[in-house]
């Protein structure tokens, strides 16, 4: 990754094409080889960029990301929240469940896989929301002893991961923002 | 399953023996052969009993299901939900989270693992939760209008599947009880 060697569209198309791989087999199944094979480059060039597959699929997965948590800022929770799921439509969402279940077991089994998404992905997520919410503290929005700000990440998340075992049909806007009126605004005392 | 030629100690056996290497080795390295080997019977055996891989670890699974929804009724929803996740210890809960890591990618691929699960698994929770709440609703604990209503199932499972993703450690019983309090009788206006 220091030293890019590759376009910026070079590198973009390699990262589509890792998420693709991930979401049709899994991460488990994601070879070297079979990237190289569907970009066209060779397995050299792979390594030289990226150290392995872990840090491969976690600069591809961080490269897609599409929403900056710490860009929205629109005065309200609800605004904010409702920004924050907004901005992905159907199929989006559709393509990160699948992503999601590619990653499955493998955050879990694998260590490097966990240790780069936590501190790729996760951690700037958890600050951004974090940041969010102590907004609406500081303007008076949330009183400050309201426990469920420890739970507004688990609360999102859960809605997201849920819906397809509970329901049996992936997570779309307008059910998060049923789920967020329903359930993390009256929580959160709003 | 139907005339069933194994004693129900050998049958629990033959459980516990799959629901381990779920955990180790996830779904689908999961084989009728690892299965057959670890337990020294025949994979006849196993075909005769079960009709394949899926229906072997559905019933795995059902077999396991340690709490019954459907026998919790202590008279208040902050009770019935405290004896939900109660009942199990934290070397319990490490290994549901595992299992249920070990199904992950498998339940959204395999189709009869998916269409088994959701007949024997999902639906019959949901079933009991539904009764939970409709019961709180009858006795005017609940407002029958409240929206969180349709998401109890979703903020269980949701605390129970976010946490090691947001906070790097699996749910246990303390967490589950922070959670209820935190968030869900709060989002059911109690």
């Amino acid at each position: 990754m220091r030293r890019t060697r590759l376009t910026p569209e070079r590198e973009a198309e390699l990262y589509e094409a890792v998420l693709d791989i991930l979401r049709e087999v899994g991460y488990d199944a994601l070879t070297m080889d079979a990237v190289a094979a569907r970009t066209h480059s060779s397995k050299a060039t792979l390594y030289r960029q990226w150290k392995g597959k872990p840090e491969l699929v976690v600069s591809a997965l961080r490269h897609k990301k599409p929403i900056k948590l710490a860009d929205i800022d629109t005065g309200s929770v609800r605004g904010d929240l409702l920004a924050m799921v907004c901005e992905a439509d159907d199929a989006q969402m559709e393509q990160d469940a699948a992503l999601m279940r590619g990653l499955g077991h493998a955050i879990h089994t694998n260590a490097d896989l966990h240790r780069a998404l936590r501190e790729l992905l996760i951690e700037p997520e958890m600050a951004g929301m974090d940041a969010m919410l102590r907004r609406a503290v500081d303007r008076g929005e949330i009183a400050a002893d309201t426990p469920a700000l420890d739970y507004v990440p688990h609360m999102m998340l859960g809605a997201f991961l849920t819906r397809p075992l509970v329901e049996d049909r992936n997570a779309d806007p307008s059910y998060l923002i049923r789920y967020i009126d329903a359930v993390v605004l009256p929580a959160l005392g709003l």
